[in-house]
Parts: C-alpha cells; sequence; structure tokens
C-alpha cells in the first residue's frame, strides 16, 4: 500500500475534530488539561511476526488506552507511526484498527507513515490523548490501605505460551493479542481511590512500583489474586500469573472497606518492600517480578 | 545502556513540569490549546547509518520544531520513542538530544524506550508539542498575495550528496544534519501571513501543496531562489536545490509589499497548479517536484 492509499483509508475511519482531515502537518489539540501516553511495539520483541495484523493494531491502541484508563480518562485521539508494509498486512492493520477505535469511541489525530528496510521488523507506535482526567499517581496509597485488581491475573501470560505453540483455550490467545482496556472502571475508580496504575508488566512488580511511589510496604496473598477459569484449568500457577506481563487490568489503592467488584489482593502497611504470602503462610520472592520496562510519559 | 540507565541520563536533561520526573507512565498537559506533530526516522532511510548519533537527535528533534515553527508555535517538549542500542550510540545521541533541547528551549515531557532485534535498523520517534500557536494554515493563500521562503534553499540536498561522498563544504553538510529549525521567525510571521508551512520535501512540491489547499495556482520565478554562497559554489543548480528536500525553511503566503527579510520567489492566481519560469522565459516541471511524503499530525 502507498502512503497515499494508506492515508486516504485513514481518512475513512473516525478523524478527531483537530485533525483537519489529515491536510495538515500538525493537529491543534484543544481540550483542556490532557493525558498524554506513548507506547512502541516491535516485531520479535512486543508481538511475535505470526501475530495477525488485526490484532497488532488492537493492541497497540489497548494498551494505550489501558495507561488512560489508570487515569481515570476519556479516550481523544491517537497519533499513529506506522511503518508500511505489503499490502495484505497494512489492510489486515486497517480492519483491526477500525474496530479498535470503534470499540472505544477513539479517533485519529495525526501521525506519520515511513518505509523500512528490506527485511526490518516492524516498529510501530502510538501516541494517546485523554481527556476529563481524573485519577490520582500511583504515589497515592496511604497505610492500612488495601490493594485491588480488577479482572482476572494471567491470561495474556499463558496466551502468550499458546501463541508459542502451547495447547490452551482461544479465550487466553484472545487475552494475549486483544486486551482489554478497562476504561469505564477506570473513569468510576479514578474518583475514588488512593492510587492507580495499569498491570503491564506483571502484578508483582507493578505492586511493588506503586508501594515503592507511595513509600510504602506492601504485602500480597498469592492465594487471592483472581485467575480466570480458563487460566485455572490451563495451569493454575499463581506466582507465574503474578510476573507475568499484558494484563492491562487496574492496579489500586483503596480503604479497606471500599466497594467494588474488583479483588482485594493485599494491604498496605508502614515501610519499604513487598513481601509475598499463601494464605498467611510466608512465600519467597521469585526471582523476577515483572518484565523490566522504562517509565514512560 | 539500560533502560535505567538512559531514563537515568533522560532525567538530567530538562524536564517539562508535566513529566513528573519520568516516574509515571503518563504526562498531563494543560498549556492551553496544543499544537502537536510527529516525525518518524529510519536509519538507512531517512538517515545514513554513518551519520553521527549526535545529528541523528538532532535532525530527530528539529524536524519536529519546524513544524511548530510554521504553526507560529512556542515549543513545549517532546515525547521520545527510541530504540536502546550500543552504549557510545547512546551517549552520542544523549549529547545531541542535549543540545538540540537547549538550543531551541524545548524539554522533555515523557516517552518510550525498547529494544529492537539484533541489526534491525533504528527507528526512532519524537512528538512535539508547542503552545500559542498563531499561524494559519496552509490553506489560507490569496489571490495576488506572493510566496516567500526564508533563508536558502538546496543547502540540506547538497549536505546529503557531501555525506554520501561528494567534496564540499562542512556548511552545506551541517545543513543536512543539524538543520536549524525557524522558530523565530515563525513566532512573528505566523501573526502576520495568509498561509505558511515549512519546506521539508522540497520548495515545489511544498509550494504546490499550499496551493492546492488554497485553491489556487502558483507560478515560481526559477532565478529568485535564494541559494547560500556554499551552494552556488558547490553546484548553483537552482532546479535541484527546489526539488531537494530537508530544508526546514519557512514558506509562506502574503501581500506583494509585505516587508520581509524572506525572498519572494512567486505569486498566487486563481486556477490550479504549479508554473515554473525562470526571469520570465518560462521552465518544464522537472520529473519530481520533491520528496512524496505522508501528511502528519
Amino acid at each position: 500500500m502507498t502512503e497515499t492509499e494508506f492515508i486516504a483509508a485513514l481518512r475513512r475511519l473516525p478523524l478527531h475534530a483537530t485533525a483537519r482531515g489529515l491536510n495538515d502537518d500538525t493537529a491543534l489539540l484543544d481540550a483542556g488539561p490532557l493525558v498524554v501516553t506513548t507506547d512502541t511495539l516491535v516485531e520479535g520483541v512486543h508481538f511475535l511476526p505470526i501475530d495477525p495484523a488485526q490484532d497488532v493494531a488492537w493492541k497497540l491502541v489497548a494498551t494505550n488506552l489501558s495507561d488512560l484508563a489508570a487515569k481515570g480518562a476519556k479516550p481523544e485521539g491517537i497519533l499513529l507511526n506506522y511503518p508500511l508494509g505489503d499490502n495484505a498486512w497494512d489492510r489486515a492493520f486497517l480492519e483491526g484498527l477500525a474496530d479498535v477505535l470503534a470499540t472505544f469511541d477513539t479517533r485519529i489525530i495525526g501521525g506519520d507513515t515511513v518505509t523500512l528496510p528490506p527485511s526490518a521488523p516492524r516498529v510501530l507506535t502510538v501516541t494517546a490523548f485523554g481527556s476529563d482526567a481524573a485519577a490520582p499517581a500511583r504515589s497515592g496509597a496511604l497505610v492500612g490501605d488495601a490493594l485491588y485488581v480488577t479482572g482476572t491475573i494471567g491470561d495474556a501470560g499463558a496466551g502468550l505460551a499458546i501463541a508459542l505453540g502451547a495447547q490452551g483455550p482461544a479465550e487466553l490467545l484472545a487475552a494475549y493479542r486483544c486486551p482489554q482496556p478497562r476504561l469505564a472502571d477506570g473513569r468510576i475508580l479514578g474518583r475514588q481511590v488512593h492510587a492507580m496504575m495499569d498491570v503491564s508488566d506483571g502484578l508483582l512488580i507493578d505492586a511493588s512500583r506503586m508501594a515503592q511511589a507511595s513509600n510504602l510496604a506492601v504485602s500480597i496473598d498469592l492465594a487471592s489474586i483472581p485467575l480466570s477459569d480458563a487460566y485455572s484449568t490451563f495451569s493454575g500457577d499463581r506466582l507465574a500469573a503474578a510476573t507475568a506481563g499484558d494484563d492491562y487490568q487496574l492496579l489500586f489503592a483503596a480503604p479497606q472497606d471500599f466497594a467494588t467488584d474488583a479483588t482485594c489482593i493485599g494491604a498496605f502497611s508502614a515501610g519499604s518492600g513487598l513481601t509475598l504470602h499463601d494464605s498467611g503462610k510466608p512465600v519467597p520472592l521469585p526471582p523476577s517480578l515483572g518484565y523490566e520496562h522504562a517509565p514512560r510519559g
């Protein structure tokens, strides 16, 4: 697909009012204070060469929207930096893009298309903008707060194993390839809780980051980590679930008696560091708490 | 360099207040209406593997700031999506980054660092934000307006030839590797002219885009295109200068008697298309007017 064809296809997707029909070198954003976040996905690193292009588009946008969810923000739109590839891949990518934009009511603001040298791995970037943010930073947990997580943990990690050849249900593969950012939960929770972030690198590493940012210690009960039926059947390994990445659930600190559908999995106390137990019995920390990753704005 | 080391180095650069010390997954921008633009540079496509990393950093930021200049905006800050490479390259890149940020009073807002597979070409993205924009779109040219361009044209094209092995002065090589976005000019012109854009893909193609966006015809006098002494000595080919990219000068439409240091190179009239002449004598259009490039927001 040529740049002209690709841009024409983008123009058929929902465009943000500020996009000026993608006819200008810039967009003018004027939606009050904006939350901004950016993520780059690299073929062979963040996604597999065999992953369908539709799913790569979904994941690229969804991972950014998950950061907006963690800020309680409403998605406004995205910038897309796209490497033009073969026609079939480009068309499939655009299908997935249309799908994820429609699902989460997000629009195209602009971007850039480039050509990569032959056989170079694809590198794709999305920058997402959200308005009406209301969530506290990850540093707001208080002594005595409980630690909660939405949904279930470990499904995406199992899905990665399935994508790499393990036998397992499509539901887990979908959790890896098409994560569901918790935008609706984020809009509600963001106005109520003390600290919030999304779980992208692994429950344990992300919980320890929240504790560190809040200058507190956190204790997690492995037995309480919510698992899906599919994951319980697939492996049920709670430590593996708690250290796998790509969950894109919301992790938050709130009072012990906070009314929520999310699962209470631990508690904050004075001090520092992460301790694990399993229904009261101490569990040594695993060598890796999750993926080491760089902060991003 | 590890992600942790790279982020620590970024923290020693000027951080935007919204960056939250690069400790969060998002930044919160609140500077009124914001101009946003993004550019991706690919090794082997937009820059040469032999280009110094300092200069790649400079060019990556400067090309984005040039889009802000064309909007008369004040640079607020950037997001950087960076592929960690070898230590020497990373360190040199950070030096160039510090240099360009300091020169144009621009700050780090956030970004993302990734690792590429071995021997993959580097792909780098910067998204730049500007405040207090005042420039009209490229579509505002009026019948009877003159077409003006700042600075000189063709230096960067000659610099590319020199980077590839031709003999020529360092001044032209610097124009290719370290373009100077016309931010100060943009701040002044943006409040006065009828239409403005930067020249990134080639003077002729960019002028024809302004004419098309304005639903007008434009005529350009080749003899009036401003050349540097260095370029005149290097080749002096005006048609080559007018179709080479990477100039990053400002191209604008304003009345014939507009007082400016920029050079008047043509005029708009009713109709459509681009015509070329050389001191009154018609000149056929070259097969390519510049680089075909995708719009970007």
